[in-house]
């Protein structure tokens, strides 16, 4: 069984000093560490407050990308120097590419040419890109320093914000190389969307409806509110909240025995094979939308999922232009990047379909029977 | 306070199907994982028995070194296949140079080519260099896959073999990379040790002499009969065993809080700077053999160690050929090196030093109070 939604665990208080501006704080537990992920509006505003309630006074790593270094690194870093926090701004490139060995192991060099110790820290403000690469780059040195995570991205506050991942790509395939490491404290300010651009923004939600379809209720129901690429930025707040909270529930009720973990990848095990197949072409959160669609109409039509779900799904997913088709699904390309996703175990792939709504579960099939089943079905009605 | 000697947890039993053959099992417990050490003469004649007992079969990666793969990496390999666990051996060239970026990414490279899954394993069979850049292999691909460590030198079944560190060098120092990584095993054959050059036998000696001092007992008196390199070889499945158990117990008790690991520095402070500072004249076991004598000398000189420690301590390192003295101790070399010692916190060292043979303690001080002292009274005398 699955976190359920009345598990879940906002608590609601004051940020800083300002009377109106409220904080949503999540707790993640894991059996080494706990940390928290706040939501709180303009907070990158007064992110020294934040930074005293975690660190002590520490030389600090700011790592950012051209895009976000442009719009607040300047600011940041004068406020975190003004509160005793001495800044060191290092900035990579934009884009996936910089998930590199060549970037880590600068990004590293610089750390050890300006003599950061154990007790100093990184601050990762960025989105998908930065925070895994940032992340890595923390648990690395000197075996782990340290590390906060400012995402900045819809797709990174929702998505990578929780769970410890990090990594860089390897020629072979996305995310091959990295490590599980917790940061002490993951902050989220959803104004940051206001400059995000419109098709990152939309293929960020494609995670939110994600999580909302495997959650249902009233999380399920909010979604149904979202119309336009506006209104996602309008609800970010509570729509990153409810996103998060069910992935902290998942993470922290994970066990080696359960795999809780798994129910993320709902709409990943085909959303992943279409992203490679595209080659670079579609954006994650848009490949997980394809993913998720696909995967539900197929087992829609084995009646394994109730009636009418595939096209609840499909309205939330259409209404911000989240495509549902890819002309490389069911190709030889997508089969060959089916084969060698890293989730498979002796051979065996774990879908995780809807039962309805609300309900997810796992379906662990042999590799050879998901391919044989996935060429039978894919290529009628889609 | 730290482990106490009847606190050992050395169990006994027959090994596979062999009568006279009696293995040694350590268990170490963290947080997360609990994992075997064995240590049985003749073990890697019969590997196939160790690796059945923790792992199913699987594709193996067998990650050896120039020196030792000669020396054993055919007959295991065709053990492993016919046991049912197909194998491929990948060798890396002897030495600390290895211990690189490029090496790391090109291990990895070959397992993503091998198509290598989450439930594969890795083998490391060599010394500390195999053994650390191998562990850092297998925590960083895919996140993480199964490790046995199979340490051959002295040096490495004593030190590196516990705490799961894993690391690559950087040109601003050793082991600067890395994450700490439980293996799954460790199995530990001391009839390895008859092909060892004699250097590498004595510096292992450095790292049992440091346990043996801060256990005291019958281990201690065990060393006094130590007089030759033979002797050590003779006696090495009962030093390792009483070196590993020691290890096993701080590591297992260590505690955010306590930071009962600090223990095993003893003698490191000062032997890593010797170590930097001769830029690889001496070994790893010998800087440390100095590092222990010098610190040692100094505190009994200020009466917080016990009258006649050092000279005992001496007798045991002098009887195996290991240095007590190197031309780079209180050089400028020496300090530049010690002031970025890893191990620095706020600013703050933590020496480790012996009331008496058998009682170790913690010396924490300022860095230029550490520094200060030193350059006083390491010109007196030495």
């Amino acid at each position: 069984q699955w976190p359920k939604e009345q598990s879940r665990s906002i608590s609601w208080s004051p940020a800083g000093s300002r009377r109106n501006i409220m904080e949503q704080t999540i707790k993640v537990k894991t059996a080494l560490h706990s940390s928290d992920i706040k939501i709180a509006s303009k907070s990158l505003k007064q992110l020294a407050i934040y930074l005293r309630q975690v660190w002590s006074k520490r030389q600090v790593a700011l790592i950012t990308d051209t895009n976000v270094g442009l719009l607040y690194v300047q600011k940041i870093k004068q406020q975190l120097v003004a509160a005793g926090y001495p800044t060191e701004v290092l900035t990579i490139t934009a884009g996936e590419k910089s998930k590199s060995w060549g970037q880590l192991e600068k990004l590293i060099d610089r750390l050890a040419a300006a003599h950061f110790s154990r007790t100093d820290g990184i601050i990762a403000l960025g989105g998908g890109v930065v925070g895994d690469l940032a992340g890595l780059v923390a648990s690395l040195y000197l075996r782990g320093i340290s590390v906060i995570q400012i995402p900045t991205s819809l797709l990174a506050q929702v998505d990578s914000s929780v769970g410890g991942k990090t990594a860089i790509d390897l020629p072979a395939g996305k995310n091959l190389v990295g490590t599980f490491y917790q940061p002490d404290l993951v902050l989220i300010d959803p104004t940051t969307l206001q400059t995000l651009p419109d098709r990152l923004v939309a293929e960020g939600y494609g995670e939110v409806v994600k999580c909302a379809a495997m959650v249902g209720g009233s999380f399920w129901q909010l979604t149904e509110q979202i119309k336009t690429i506006a209104d996602i930025r309008h609800f970010a707040g509570q729509l990153i909240a409810a996103s998060v909270v069910f992935k902290a529930d998942v993470v922290t009720h994970d066990e080696p025995e359960t795999h809780q973990r798994q129910l993320l990848n709902f709409g990943h095990t085909l959303g992943h094979a279409v992203d490679k197949a595209a080659a670079g072409r579609l954006f994650h959160g848009e490949a997980v939308a394809i993913g998720m669609y696909q995967l539900c109409r197929l087992f829609e039509q084995q009646k394994l999922t109730a009636q009418g779900t595939t096209e609840k799904l499909a309205d939330r997913l259409l209404a911000v232009g989240l495509p549902l088709n890819d002309p490389t699904l069911n190709t030889p390309a997508f089969y060959a990047a089916l084969q060698h996703d890293k989730k498979i175990r002796h051979d065996q792939l774990t879908l995780i379909y809807l039962k309805k709504i609300g309900q997810p579960d796992f379906y662990p099939r042999p590799l050879q029977e998901v391919i044989d089943f996935l060429q039978k079905n894919l290529s009628k009605n889609s």
